[in-house]
């Protein structure tokens, strides 16, 4: 089968999150994407989570839909071998994506010298190029102190890595667009891309840079929504839900939809605000929220359900990630995203491919990750064009090893 | 000035996060990205953070460099003038990307009658076109009940949208993707993205789907890293910092640093682990971290700092967004991804380019976001052709306007 990027070729040299999700989302969308890992694995193999059997559900999370090659890259034999992988032929291929220090068999001045049109992207910590993972850049953002009870003094972490998935997105799309430079122009380059940078680049889009520039030092909200109306609520059978009322038309539904629009009227003709207005319904959260809850909190869950629905109101309901996975249609083959796959070493589990749903293209299914060293053989045959009788002597002198 | 996408022209209409961050993202490599705004503006114009005088620090931040149109769309000429910008003639045009329902002057089929090879993508709120927004998303995906103090038993919502921000560089990602497919194929596509699947596909990449599929229900750990060892601490003079050893070097780093070997290794002996296993420092968190705070508690930061670093110790420092923008280098024009700006409206402030570090090219400077309406007439004149005295005419019938 095929998908939009079927024939590019991907090399990747990768740990963790942010270049083995990069290397996924091409690989997913129909790239041949080759993960080079050492004979052992690499710095991730054990991540966490883990069955129980310590194979990592990290690993094979971040890894599907790839080839494996495995090659001790410490001896000369095998960092050769990867730079010829690297800088190997083909219109499509002269791809590598890394987020280990660019040098030794990384090194892109080293690698240009085999491969002009050479396309490198690396993920580095911090423009310097110190290292830095999700969990050091959080904290430096301010985030933290911004999640969490507003009774809180702690900074609360976030159990998304989110820079790195960010990250993750961006160094695939950092690549596309070098490729059709490519394309355009014939020359490849090398692309850095600093998770720190992608971080700060983020708190300057959605504006809490700017923010705190003009002086404003924004305190924690809890579980409001800052800047209009949103917060969670408890119905009387002990369900969570959030309630948003964000756009004037959400506002409107929320209204109607628990019978409070009078209420609210009274409320901001007391207060001298203006409800219309998605600024006034934040300053008036704490009065507005207390009116929903004496109604959301005397009603059944499917009382809600269908009273909100029925208006259209903007809501959900929290759901722990075993019920997402238990009970939530949308997180199961009923949508075309998801697929069980065979996972060696692992079993059969429901698994997601790429969410873009391209018109030209049915959608590839989830294919499980590699086992280490699975497509050694192959790629080494297939692209290097080596016999077998010397990838026996590699194999013999322990400079691949295959699964 | 050049950059890696100049020449490309994407249209956008769009509000509040993914779509507007994935044109500007487009934008900041260099595209002729023009957003399609109502006269009066769209949904976010004034979404939150603003200035004192109510100006969006938001609609300003996510629209940075791009171009402003501003088009009473209700009206049937205002619509057809969008379908002209949207379907005009050019080999790096025909890109829409909008996260408005597609239908009316954003229904693809209609489009393509204009544009036979126009490339549209359309984020939508989950796959059958329901309206979400990450506040409803997140609630869904069960973090909220993996963040905060392991004390809490209710849910902690994220601060960043983070699932908005993972699907603004999809949707960039996925336009270049067809793109490319056009430029090989000469066919444009539509492509569908949905915010909930974009979510769930990051839920089943880092395994969290996986972990609870295959039976396992995972707590809270406060700010306990998970499945290694990482954990916030605080110095005698009250910095707090967070401290990592998730690799083998890190720990080692980190027990060099805080003179703790042969207390870590007493520990492992007494509990009988071996924390060169990850999973085993994670088995023991709470002991490593009472070993480690009894040494970072007892120093200063000035101290902690110089020992860290001298070990190479894989750590960084909470820091308030306040802080962020007042001491850190990195958030200042000493990084060259930073630059002021002159936004109207509001003033000077430091604004982030597109983080990524392309060799061919220098840096892109952050450009202000547009005014709205700040490019209608230059628009409609230069791209379709409408020469004065018409656009003269669609300002008198109030369907265009400018600023």
């Amino acid at each position: 089968m095929k998908n939009i990027l079927t024939g590019m070729r991907v090399i990747e040299a990768s740990a963790f999150v942010a270049a083995p999700l990069g290397g996924m989302t091409l690989a997913q969308l129909g790239a041949d994407v080759i993960r080079i890992d050492a004979i052992n694995g690499g710095l991730d193999y054990h991540r966490w989570p883990v069955t129980k059997h310590n194979v990592s559900l990290f690993w094979n999370g971040l890894n599907k839909s790839k080839r494996s090659i495995a090659i001790n890259f410490r001896t000369p034999e095998g960092a050769e071998l990867a730079k010829q992988l690297i800088s190997a032929e083909g219109d499509n291929a002269g791809m590598l994506l890394t987020n280990f220090p660019a040098r030794g068999w990384l090194d892109y001045e080293e690698l240009k010298q085999h491969r002009p049109d050479l396309i490198q992207l690396t993920i580095q910590g911090d423009r310097h190029g110190n290292s830095a993972v999700d969990y050091t850049v959080n904290p430096s953002m301010g985030l933290p102190f911004l999640t969490g009870s507003e009774q809180s003094q702690d900074p609360t972490n976030h159990v998304l890595p989110a820079w790195d998935c960010i990250t993750g997105q961006m160094a695939a799309l950092g690549l596309l667009a070098a490729e059709r430079h490519r394309r355009i122009n014939k020359e490849g380059q090398h692309i850095k891309l600093a998770l720190a940078d992608a971080a700060m680049a983020t708190m300057s889009h959605l504006g809490f840079i700017a923010e705190a520039q003009l002086g404003e030092q924004r305190p924690r909200y809890g579980n409001y929504l800052f800047g209009a109306f949103g917060r969670d609520f408890v119905t009387s059978d002990h369900h969570r839900i959030m309630v948003i009322g964000l756009t004037p038309k959400q506002w409107q539904s929320l209204c109607l939809a628990t019978d409070s629009q009078q209420q609210m009227l009274d409320l901001a003709t007391q207060l001298n605000l203006d409800f219309s207005q998605e600024g006034d319904r934040f300053i008036a959260r704490e009065q507005i929220a207390e009116c929903l809850e004496a109604y959301i909190s005397a009603q059944t869950f499917n009382t809600i359900q269908s009273r909100f629905n029925q208006h259209g109101v903007c809501w959900s309901r929290y759901q722990s990630i075993n019920e997402l996975v238990a009970n939530d249609p949308e997180c199961s083959t009923n949508n075309p995203m998801f697929n069980n796959i065979e996972q060696a070493n692992v079993g059969s589990y429901l698994a997601a491919g790429a969410p873009w749903d391209f018109s030209l293209f049915d959608r590839l299914p989830a294919q499980p990750a590699p086992t280490l060293g699975q497509h050694t053989d192959e790629i080494l045959s297939e692209i290097l064009r080596i016999d077998s009788s010397q990838i026996g002597k590699l194999h013999d002198k322990g400079i691949i090893a295959a699964s």
